[in-house]
């Protein structure tokens, strides 16, 4: 929820004179996405979300962002679509900085998540999946186990500030998730950060996914795993069993799980734990006192990976 | 630029079954207004302001600035229209908090200020005070000479954190203001927070006002005074009496200036810029360290003070 970045309108203007989207009415920054500036872009031929990169994504992996939701519009998965500028380009530059305009896709996220929600999640997962599966780029995950040393280092004995003794568990969750870490899974295009906040619905169904910036090619039941943190887990932080069967089971009618996807769930979340409480903890030890957005809080994520450490198999997920 | 309430889905749904404007297809929290929490709302009918009033708005004062808006739309003054709910009313409740829903606006505020810019408001503003003649409610302006002693008692002595001398410069600045204020000028309904954030342009020409949450009963040429400060200083601090005498003259051809109303103000624009001197004084040196929203350099608003202090007269702006 930030917006960084203030337009002018003489700025705008001349932004706008190289897209073939008509006269501007109206612009307002909006409070979507916490890396980039968001604009909502009204014009005499539609509404359009405008988006300026802030520092926080490496422009090199831009492209990758822009022609992957192309692709998956292209194959009927709704998610913004970039438009492209009278130079055929999708990426422009704005006030120095590259900047994109897409596609206004219409929903509302859910605040009280439902066991319906989970399902239409899970189907609209697996074909996503299933579109990007001839997305021809290819970027790492920097966010999962070969990128968390390098994290928690960031993080370092800080970590204790939050929690007492944290460090001392985190070093020794990652060792394990290390030798744990199963390979030789499918993987193809994932989203990577599939909270509730990316996701819009009409009424109980999906109508699209928003926030690209994390996509990456990695395991498809990673993927799961960050859903099952993100979508199953109460306010209290009691894990939801029902919740986690209806998005497994209509991730599989889509998709149906390979030998081994099932079975790698329990460690594969753990390991989407770990990657979001290492992330939220440092923005909470290293963000600025002035700064506009409230880092979440970590501890969140230190129930959740203690909870599927204590899993015995995928049955607690609701599924064999 | 600020959102401050987060609305479930849930919560929407129900606040939107009291009004007959269709099914809402998106909702997204808008940096506008650094007072309220306002969020642009589409839905199959069309595309509305959602406000939430947050504490520093008085409940009490809403159906002024409500009823205000729809006067002046009702003649002609292009602002946010209040939609009434099928109760009739227009303030309704949300979260808990008063909310209301208003119709969407075109336009784009202007960043950089050109002296036709200030023409058109000129204009504009004098149709606006002219529109609100009739309205029948009356509400005080809080925020004008009577109501600085306690906004200055409030700031103290830590004004001098801000510049030293400060606070004995205000306290004269207070009682010279106190003495030489005018009275008996025309008064009547005023905006008195006419920023470049609160008007929206299209191409040239303005499109209309938004944000009429400090508007009140006043001398007419005290809203003029707020924007020859808002409006006819560049960003060195510069005086421009070119964009001074294009709001003047351009105001004056609709709403012809009455015996005292221009000699008063050089006085008005001093009182003008204490007022917002005081209460940037008062939030910069109060704001909470999480602040969401940055306060705004209180300085930029000593230059101006002392600007018009050493002004002779009204020839200063461009006008005799």
């Amino acid at each position: 929820m930030a917006v960084y970045t203030e337009i002018s309108d003489a700025d705008l203007a001349a932004f706008l004179a190289d897209y073939d989207i008509g006269e501007v009415v109206a612009c307002k920054g909006i409070a979507e996405g916490v890396e980039n500036s968001n604009f909502l872009l009204s014009t005499t031929v539609g509404t359009y979300i405008l988006t300026i990169y802030e520092k926080r994504v490496r422009s090199e992996d831009l492209p990758y962002f822009l022609n992957l939701m192309e692709h998956l519009a292209a194959r009927g998965v709704r998610c913004p679509t970039p438009i492209r500028g009278t130079d055929g380009e999708t990426l422009h530059e704005l006030n120095g900085k590259p900047a994109a305009i897409v596609s206004f896709l219409q929903g509302l996220c859910v605040k009280r998540v439902q066991p319906h929600h989970c399902r239409s999640l899970g189907g609209a997962l697996a074909r996503m999946h299933l579109a990007g599966q001839d997305f021809p780029m290819y970027r790492p995950n920097d966010l999962s186990v070969d990128g968390w040393p390098a994290l928690l280092d960031a993080v370092g004995e800080r970590a204790d500030e939050v929690a007492p003794g944290l460090y001392a568990e985190l070093r020794d969750e990652l060792a394990e998730l290390q030798s744990a870490w199963p390979r030789g899974l499918p993987e193809g295009v994932i989203h990577a950060d599939l909270f509730p906040d990316n996701v819009f619905f009409r009424g109980d169904e999906v109508s699209g996914f928003i926030d690209f910036y994390f996509a990456c090619n990695d395991l498809f039941a990673y993927d799961l795993a960050v859903c099952l943190n993100a979508w199953c887990f109460e306010p209290d932080d009691a894990f939801n069993a029902t919740k986690a069967r209806a998005l497994l089971s209509a991730y599989g009618e889509v998709r149906p799980f390979q030998p081994g996807e099932v079975e790698a769930l329990p460690v594969l979340a753990r390991g989407s734990a770990l990657r979001f409480l290492l992330t939220r903890l440092y923005d909470w030890l290293n963000h600025p006192p002035d700064a506009y957005v409230a880092p979440k809080d970590p501890r969140e994520y230190i129930h959740k990976l203690r909870f599927h450490r204590g899993v015995r198999g995928p049955g607690a997920y609701g599924v064999t």
